[in-house]
């Protein structure tokens, strides 16, 4: 059986102990950006119920273009109006460079990427960026966001000022 | 108290009940792509385990450049080699259009968006043109992925032939 086979039964259960249909429209209108680290189950991390808030996700939890493209629907078309950052310790990104990535890829697979990678080696000030760069995104109703980092070695989360 | 705040509260009960630390390559060597929505809890819906597999979430769960990138990475430096895609029934970016909506954000703020909304009519469809995306990504050491939409009034996924 697959990874995800397994995942597929496992999904069975749940839809036996499925709370209910909720709206569209998440009920906390807060909209969180975090890394897609496997680390962090952001529902039980913060204490999420189905239906209370957006979940935006990618490596390292950066401020990207698509970001911007959810966050924008999230508060045009859904309703939120908060968003919280998380961003963790001991990240992927914090492990390389966008040199040194790039060049594993096309020693990989003979193509060089078209794209940055967007590491960063401390977490807290790259939490400060993407603040920074949510203040200055054009399309957003609000901009009332506060960011944090997680530590995976204890389960803390922690707000940067 | 802000739900940010109730969030951060939240967490300190997390803290209490941490599992222990995992290492940051993912168990499974899975990497899912879904939506943002708020109504998905994709741990518990299905089975994973903190440090499982990567969550990747944007508007609609489409693929992007962002999305490609953070595949590259959860592969080439983090190794994992399964992908699975979530959409889901009754999604906001199938209630609007890329016009609708960039006629609302100009409205609101004045800025017409500079990048396309990615809206689609058919869940089903959009999952197969996003296996599509990713066979004919150049940057993936692994192309071995499956497609699914999560019934947001039952909690079934189901997969996409």
């Amino acid at each position: 059986m697959s990874e995800i086979d397994r995942m597929l039964a496992a999904n069975e259960e749940w839809a036996q102990r499925f709370p209910g249909s909720k709206d569209v429209r998440p009920a906390r209108k807060v909209a969180i950006v975090s890394c897609m680290d496997s680390r962090m189950p952001l529902f039980q991390m913060l204490g999420l119920e189905v239906g209370d808030a957006h979940v935006i996700r990618n490596a390292g939890g950066v401020i990207t273009e698509d970001v911007v493209r959810s966050l924008t629907v999230s508060q045009h078309v859904l309703g939120t109006r908060e968003i919280l950052l998380v961003h963790h310790t001991q990240c992927g990104l914090q492990a390389t460079d966008d040199n040194a990535f790039a060049d594993l890829v096309e020693e990989a697979t003979g193509r060089r990427p078209a794209w940055a990678l967007r590491a960063f080696k401390d977490a807290e000030a790259d939490v400060r960026e993407s603040i920074r760069l949510i203040k200055e995104s054009p399309y957003l109703l609000s901009r009332d966001v506060r960011g944090t980092v997680y530590d995976v070695a204890t389960g803390k989360l922690t707000e940067v000022e």
